[in-house]
């Protein structure tokens, strides 16, 4: 499924790096790989830890993106703070880039080596360092998965709550700026992070942040590297905020027979305030493919799947509440579940949503959308999104954390067929353009990584674009951390 | 009040600059004023709207601090985003300090010119440019106080929660990353600015965010702004989230024997998760005070000051939870206010502090302090810095955002009297070791200025700040915005 399509057809934007063909390339790199000294040096430094085997670098060079480009020339394993400093200082002379690995999970291409350089996987650096249940924060490597991590508080009475869907590492997810499905009660990365430890390019291990609440003390360094793609310091240690497990939740499924009751109903909860801690959709599409691969059953119509987090009371206010609503957009009743078991089976149509539809189409890839509006606008973003879609003939599938505002529509296509590809672009373009339009952004979770350069500069302006251009030349003057993603230089 | 201390004891640390005798200064730079061609070139395209009148300058050259310096040479009154391009562009070629000032009610030397300069006013920039009630956002000038903004959502049914106490200017409270009373429960600046627009130091007016709840696009500028303190751009323009104006409110102050039991109080208030609104302290020193000069009758002993939001049904679970937990440290009875006459004569109390703590020792000067730590940290910090200055004999009061780890002792020193100011000094020195030693911050939500230098290496490490210094001068080269303040380049 991940054969690097350039074997397939190799057209080449440029000679140097005549391998990617599945994107635009902006002003194409010539690769920096490691040369025989450094390669050297890295092995008696790190041993074992370092490979360059075919089978690993491949491995390492690819993401969940529909995007490939040419494999790194090298993994290394770090497995502490330290082996990220060593590894920089001695990178730094050669001018090699590095791209922080986590568990391979992006949407955006951020993985690719796309000029080249050696992928530094993080994941070895699993270890819990802190966790203080009086102040509800937790300290761990970045390797740390958010499974690993709620794993470990499993008796605390606490839990973490960014859920993206993968089981990604916490390194990774500060990378991106991660939200997924609780975010519309929790929050994002951006809001749930207190602390980093991070390694500059000068190979200067620094820490930013406190676990204080709140600080006014000098410039929001955390919140600069959250979501900052790896390009400005390689993430070894993450202080995040924990939350108390909600003394009652309850889980429900409501299925509508119109997308636009659906999508309208959740507007008017989450303009009624109500504190909603999940509210997902799914198009009868999407409930079509889900059911068809995993067997659920469910009713193949448009469905919000919501979660209620609260004091037994409250979870009651905010369910009467939201029966009210969906029963005023022509919802049908609700399906409920109130165990663990029976919540962990409704969430899995969600949750295998994106397997589903990749599976949905055999060797198909899929290129995923990820904008995010104003919720008064979501309606208008949505719906005609779809028709596109559905009218253009393309399969898909569509997902949303529709309380945030952010949904997804993944174009299932066939990568040997370019003009599928051409199509797909072309939809992802006039969704994103319309939800620009509407106030909104390309990227309400994934990041830009190589697909969204353009339609960063177009949602943010050149000069804006610039200014981040500035700060990574100004800490980065080498372009060795993951170089080419977000924009070019 | 504001007399420069320069002119009372002109000893200074550097010949350049002479009239700084209130802080240390780091590297003394020199002043760089206007020369007379840019006076004319500026009192040509602005006209009446720029000002070298002394008494507008030595107004514009001081702020709520202990410190002085000489004033600025001009006032520049911006009115417009426009203004503001022209200005910087006007004054880059002669690299000529500019300093935004909004409200004027910095308590760390931001508005102080010490390198010399503009002040460039942007309290006149007060325009409401969009409210959407839909989304729960505005748009204003960066000259629009929150109060302002609030009388203008009267009739919404919406408010901005963000009350640093001072009527302040948002462009001034996104500089400072300010937050206050409501913080516990909505968060800081940081939480609820969406977006920006900013003139850089190169004039071109750029925009950062857009009015989706959340993103992944890109470097997160917006919060890079927050709390820069004017020394990356000039905010013209911030777009705030709104909140729905809670069902029911209730406020009530409950008063202590002691201080550790208020502080023990409140500790277990917020790791037993109350969504408290707000939660203030007042020592019986302060209540004294208070009462002295604004004769509110309070019982004088430590006092909680405490508001409760929510539906009529989630206020009682949160006053009864309350209730009992400070009946479990000795709180005596709660006194209550539920109609907003009374919420505003029991919140004079608080609000009154700063002006009755300075007015109780007629002719002083308040230095203060504003460590932030994490909860279970709050006694540790707060109860052996108050046994310090009691110890010390020095006149001070204490208030505190107690609910988030944050509070303030103002030491009110005779300004002629150096041995008090250095005893001062000490002791905000003293009590900040102690913060850090405990995990916490230097500053909670006044921001480094010209104060908090040191602190802030100590806090961040030397290689931290050099990011914060890196990115300053690749964004602002010719060190024109608010230079001085945050760290010395």
């Amino acid at each position: 499924m991940h054969a690097p399509l350039a074997e397939q057809s190799p057209v080449g934007h440029n000679a140097s790096n005549p391998a990617i063909t599945s994107i635009e390339i902006h002003a194409p790199a010539p690769l920096r790989h490691p040369p025989p000294e450094l390669i050297d040096a890295l092995r008696a430094r790190f041993g074992s830890q370092f490979s360059t085997a075919a089978a690993l670098c491949e491995q390492h060079g690819r993401d969940e993106s529909a995007l490939d480009a040419p494999p790194p020339a090298a993994v290394l394993f770090a497995l502490s703070s330290a082996d990220v400093v060593d590894a920089v200082r001695l990178i730094k002379p050669y001018r090699v880039p590095l791209i922080p690995f986590g568990a391979g999970s992006s949407l955006e291409g951020h993985l690719l080596a796309v000029q080249g350089g050696i992928s530094l996987d993080l994941s070895g650096m699993r270890q819990i360092v802190a966790i203080d249940t009086q102040d509800m924060t937790a300290t761990v490597q970045s390797g740390v998965t958010r499974k690993q991590l709620n794993a470990e508080l499993q008796s605390s009475g606490m839990f973490f709550p960014i859920d993206p869907g993968a089981d990604a590492t916490l390194g990774g997810m500060c990378a991106t700026r991660a939200s997924g499905t609780n975010a519309v009660r929790y929050g994002t990365m951006r809001e749930n992070v207190l602390a980093l430890e991070v390694v500059t390019a000068q190979g200067e291990l620094i820490r930013t942040g406190t676990r204080a609440k709140k600080s006014a003390a000098g410039y929001d360094l955390t919140r600069l590297l959250i979501g900052s793609e790896g390009t400005l310091g390689v993430i070894t240690e993450v202080t995040v905020k924990l939350h108390p497990l909600p003394e009652a939740v309850m889980a429900a499924i409501c299925s509508f027979d119109q997308l636009a009751d659906a999508v309208n109903a959740t507007i008017a909860i989450i303009q009624y305030g109500v504190p909603i801690a999940r509210c997902e959709l799914l198009d009868a599409n999407t409930v079509r493919i889900v059911n068809a691969q995993a067997h659920l059953g469910l009713r193949e119509g448009p469905m919000l799947l919501m979660e209620f987090h609260g004091s037994p009371l409250g979870v009651k206010e905010q369910i009467e509440t939201v029966q009210a609503i969906t029963a005023e957009h022509a919802g049908h009743a609700f399906e409920w579940a109130e165990t663990p078991e029976a919540r962990s089976r409704l969430w899995a149509a969600r949750h295998n949503a994106y397997i589903s539809g990749v599976q949905s189409r055999p060797g198909c890839r899929a290129i995923t959308t990820d904008t995010c509006v104003p919720i008064s606008r979501l309606a208008d973003a949505l719906l005609d999104s779809v028709k596109d879609v559905q009218e253009a003939g393309l399969p898909y599938f569509l997902v949303g954390h529709v309380g945030d505002g952010n949904f997804h529509i993944a174009y299932l296509i066939d990568p040997d067929d370019a003009k599928e590809r051409a199509l797909a672009e072309r939809l992802s373009a006039q969704l994103v353009h319309r939800a620009l339009r509407l106030d909104g952004t390309c990227s309400g979770e994934h990041g830009v990584g190589l697909h969204k350069m353009d339609f960063l500069i177009e949602e943010a302006g050149a000069a804006t674009v610039d200014v981040m251009r500035t700060i990574k030349r100004a800490l980065d003057p080498d372009n060795i951390l993951n170089p080419g993603k977000i924009f070019t230089l």
